[in-house]
């Protein structure tokens, strides 16, 4: 009999609501695939589940359908307050107990009783793009089972959780592509939404300006399924590729691509063409710009400097090095410069919004190189060099005040999943991901990449 | 016959509209009242306001009411966009032309065909309280002929063209108290609104955190008619103080008030409560802690400093002294700092609009001191000095989020009027204007206080 969790969200679903599937059984099928030396979770919390479990069982035995997401099983990057567990953030030790305190999604899933496994692990603070962290040994990216390769961050346990098997339905965080650059290199689907779309209270913050919470899935169906269930908006399915239009991005986003990446992308894209979407190219106006801007860093490091400084002081000085420095670049930063930036960014953005509004989408890869070996991040200037890449694509739509989702589109040459990053106006969230769906079954049919949930 | 301009607004509006008055006959006893000593307008615009004096006309003679305001005269500070009147914002030479680009206010008074009669000085880049400015002689406090007393600031020609009859109605911007303040030393009504109520769009920016605009007008009875026209909220009429809820500040609110003043803010609210309102006493969680961060200095000084280097940065090296001494000091300011002190004031203005939930007003002097000479303005340090004690007890509202209205209760013991401020939760500004309607009605009926257009 093949495991229930091999379905999609939607069928899994279906079928504990009417009766043919319990959640305590699905959960224990998760449970059974966890993996320790994947480190997927800070927290992993077995009872924690089985008691929300059985309450779930419980809910629909008694005639109660609390949401689409009643006896799911999910985990959450550890910078959620979840009730009954720590917070750590990716720091050394608990936060305070305030930080257990649910925001909005939280509740959400809490209310519908959707079953939260565990708390999955972070870079410190979430500011980074490779999943290295001083305190706690880095997720492996279970896309290699041979080689310890980046898991991607700073939602570093996200990905791995959908890929061990232990949750169907992951959130983290974004602020310069942190659910999007684990979702790619561990070949999921991630989702960042509009910055304030989804409430951020009751998760530690990087950035007040920048961050926005997300999903990973292991498909885009499973995407948009969750989507609907926590925002509200359905995701229109779509017949085919007619009547999408893609833009493919300029240069900027493909140099330094490594072999396969741009490859797989781009016969993507020549499928979605060949299946009846309409494709073109456009410059985003102002990224280049924007990214020069990031690369100066400021805004982030000082937001997460003030926040420190103010809630927790006592963090700073056990910070992982490789945060504290980036921080420190920026807490000298002025305070008209920041504001500037700001201005700047905000201006860029609106631009780049504008833009959009010609076309569904615009594509490129998600991270333009193949996860590094965790062995390669030898020493700090490395590891500086190697993060700037990995978040180059991603940031962009951060600053601008995008929307995006990031899909598998196959292999590199080393094996490793490469993602395709669909780039939408704000608010567009519903259209990227009906979009997704209908490429990655185009992508499933010519047998370029295919989950047990599609 | 007595002067049409010497009725309320909603008098002489009614004329206009019923066609016993004239706009350009209105326009004109209001021109014919133009005191070029008291140098209330940076730009007096006497054709231009004919023009529209005509149009106002032709539009009523049409059978056209466009809007309330329709043939009323108005004055602008010279921050806000009018197209066809430079810009100068205090400063020795005039703007860009984009800054003479209208924002929706002007644009709403625009389209009523309200006529404005020039454009009013102000402190340069509305960065002072006491009205001064170094390329430009300070107006003169209508109140005091013989002695140059302060007009207030930073909208130091609004209250004075309302003084010297050329304007029923002038718009100032308030970021600390620059409505307020010189309503109160001019013996005016003032209005600052909650923050984001009016857009500042097409208004030079000080500070994009607490900048708001506001009006200021000879009567409560006109500031409330304007506020409908204006903001679509109606203002009810109160029948007496029946019903209304009055706190008195705590002590800090009426710390080194000079002779006088303290004394006629409470002789009023004696009245008020003899009239049936019910007072109390409340302590404003918070007050004190935001006028200490107020008094280092920090995010008005960071914003100009990052506006100007950003727009104006020609605009710099001629500064007002006392202008550019501030902003410097904010120029170093970390981004980090400014972070943390902007949400320490949101979270307490946010328990101090809580705490303005369980009244309708709290009140205090608006300004604790009596107009000084421009004379007494001597060295830095007593501007420094005496400017801080001005702002006192404006600042605190902007800093909070908070709603204010200021109206004259009599004259201290120089001669000079007092302003009491009624200080309420966010958006509670057509009550705290009905509740001054009430109070200036019986502080004219014991002969306390009264305007023609009362």
């Amino acid at each position: 009999m093949p495991n229930p969790l091999d379905q999609p969200l939607a069928a899994i679903a279906a079928q504990l609501a009417d009766g043919s599937l319990e959640a305590r059984a699905l959960v224990e099928a998760a449970q059974a695939r966890h993996d320790p030396s994947l480190n997927a979770y800070k927290t992993w919390a077995p009872e924690f589940a089985l008691r929300q479990a059985a309450a779930a069982d419980a809910a629909f035995a008694a005639g109660s359908r609390l949401g689409a997401l009643q006896g799911i099983p999910v985990s959450v990057k550890d910078l959620y307050g979840v009730e009954g567990l720590p917070t750590f953030a990716g720091s050394p030790r608990e936060l305070p107990l305030r930080w257990r305190e649910q925001g909005p999604i939280v509740r959400s899933l809490r209310n519908q009783i959707a079953v939260i496994m565990g708390k999955s692990h972070t870079v410190e603070f979430a500011f980074g793009g490779l999943g290295v962290n001083a305190h706690w040994p880095a997720p492996w990216n279970p896309q290699d089972r041979k080689t310890h390769r980046s898991p991607g961050g700073s939602s570093s346990g996200a990905g791995v959780s959908l890929g061990e098997g232990t949750a169907l339905l992951a959130f983290g965080t974004d602020t310069g592509g942190s659910v999007r650059i684990p979702a790619s290199v561990t070949g999921t689907v991630g989702l960042k939404t509009t910055k304030g779309r989804w409430s951020t209270a009751g998760i530690v913050p990087l950035s007040q300006v920048f961050d926005t919470a997300g999903t990973l899935t292991r498909s885009a169906a499973d995407a948009a399924f969750a989507f609907a269930a926590l925002d509200g908006e359905a995701v229109p399915a779509l017949d085919g590729m007619g009547g999408v239009t893609l833009a493919v991005a300029e240069p900027f986003f493909w140099e330094g691509a490594e072999p396969g990446v741009a490859e797989r992308v781009q016969e993507a894209l020549k499928l979605a063409a060949a299946a009846g979407a309409k494709t073109s190219e456009m410059a985003l106006p102002g990224s280049a710009e924007v990214y020069e801007l990031y690369h100066r860093g400021g805004i982030i490091s000082a937001e997460l400097f003030a926040f420190l400084k103010r809630d927790l002081p006592d963090w700073i000085p056990t910070l992982d090095s490789r945060v504290r420095k980036r921080m420190e670049a920026g807490s000298a930063l002025p305070a008209w410069e920041f504001l500037q930036r700001r201005d700047r960014y905000d201006a860029l953005g609106a631009g780049a919004a504008a833009a959009l509004e010609t076309v569904d989408a615009l594509v490129c890869p998600t991270v333009p190189i193949t996860p590094p070996p965790m062995a390669a991040i030898t020493d700090d200037d490395t590891y500086m060099r190697i993060n700037l890449r990995m978040l180059r694509n991603t940031c962009v739509v951060n600053f601008m005040g995008l929307c995006a989702v990031t899909l598998p589109a196959g292999r590199d040459a080393a094996a490793m999943p490469v993602g395709l990053q669909l780039i939408g106006r704000p608010g567009s969230e519903a259209r990227l991901l009906a979009i997704a769906g209908a490429m990655e079954r185009l992508l499933k049919q010519k047998d370029v990449w295919s989950s047990p949930a599609i």
